[in-house]
């Protein structure tokens, strides 16, 4: 069998916007091109990410600063790399996570307004020159996603309890990403039906991946 | 009552050194003198930063990069100064802390051979500007201090159970910093009786207080 170019595809963008459900389908889809996967997320990923995470999640540290919870993002990131994502891409695995390093850019630096120099030096030393091959946001007003979450009966997190206005500003961040870097972000309307977002999520992996 | 100036100690140094009985003889000495104290460790001193030294500490996680260690210890750092010393601080007490900054530079950067530049730039992000007023460092050969740990009975974390060769370099590095900033740095040859190592660190700790 001819080897197989590995690739990271990220899927990001809103709570409630379908992350879950779309990255089930573009696994399904690249299983039946018979492509090897690695389904992961961010803040976890790894045993060490899963506890961090957990650190991060809590709805009881509301004492967390912000300098912490970038540090710790940058931390689980770190470690996600290394023992998982770098390796299977080189063993020509396509690995989909759940968020990735735009998520962060959006959620401390769009909204909540860390320095953009410490987010990025953070990533820097976090990726240590990875970077995924496309970064997929699925785009949804903030209050329409709550409110899918809230029906799905799922406790809301720590991130999710934020405000509004908060939630707001990080979408605007993706979209700002998107429009400075279109190369490695396409952004879905995610207030589509779910069978017109998997298609335009399929065409892309499609294309990104040649399967 | 006169506000009293706010300090902070750091006792810090190899592993069996003493640190626990020697900040118990600061603690009780600054009592005496009428002074409000709180005690703290690293990694660790708040609920969110005990989280992250699990974290560190696990035996069960030997998997864990260097570059996650790093950036976990200057997350737990980051909550410590904000959330505990510098309040406290401000409020005229004296921190006592188990270990510091020093550390990751002894541990990380002279022992484990991650770049300095990194670990400056991590230690300064968690920092913020703030600095201890004194380090003092309980200095042992590493040898004696594991045949110290284990005569106690108490199980090895991570840490104690990387080799003696790498213990020695961490050892070499607190007197590599010491000499670098005698300012902010005191050696306390800990292979001395308890009597004598208590009874030059009080005499530091009278001189930084002015207690």
């Amino acid at each position: 069998m001819a080897f197989k170019k590995g690739y990271m595809i990220v899927c990001d963008g809103s709570n409630g916007a379908g992350k879950t459900t779309i990255i089930k389908a573009i696994a399904a889809h690249l299983l039946s091109r018979g492509r090897e996967i690695v389904v992961t997320r961010e803040p976890g990923g790894t045993p060490v990410g899963e506890k961090i995470r957990e650190v991060l999640l809590s709805p009881d540290t509301p004492e967390l600063c912000a300098t912490t919870e970038l540090l710790l993002f940058a931390a689980a990131r770190a470690q996600h790399v290394r023992e998982k994502i770098v390796p299977a891409i080189e063993a020509g695995k396509i690995v989909i996570s759940d968020r990735f390093d735009a998520a962060t850019v959006s959620f401390q630096y769009y909204a909540r307004g860390l320095p953009l120099a410490l987010i990025n030096q953070l990533n820097a030393i976090a990726l240590d020159g990875f970077r995924p091959d496309i970064n997929i946001i699925l785009d949804l007003d903030p209050a329409v996603g709550i409110e899918r979450v809230n029906a799905r009966g799922e406790a809301l997190d720590r991130m999710e309890k934020e405000k509004l206005e908060f939630l707001q500003r990080a979408r605007n961040g993706y979209l700002e990403q998107a429009r400075n870097d279109p190369q490695h972000f396409m952004i879905i309307d995610a207030s589509q039906t779910l069978e017109k977002v998997t298609s335009s999520v399929i065409e892309i992996v499609d294309k990104i991946t040649d399967s």
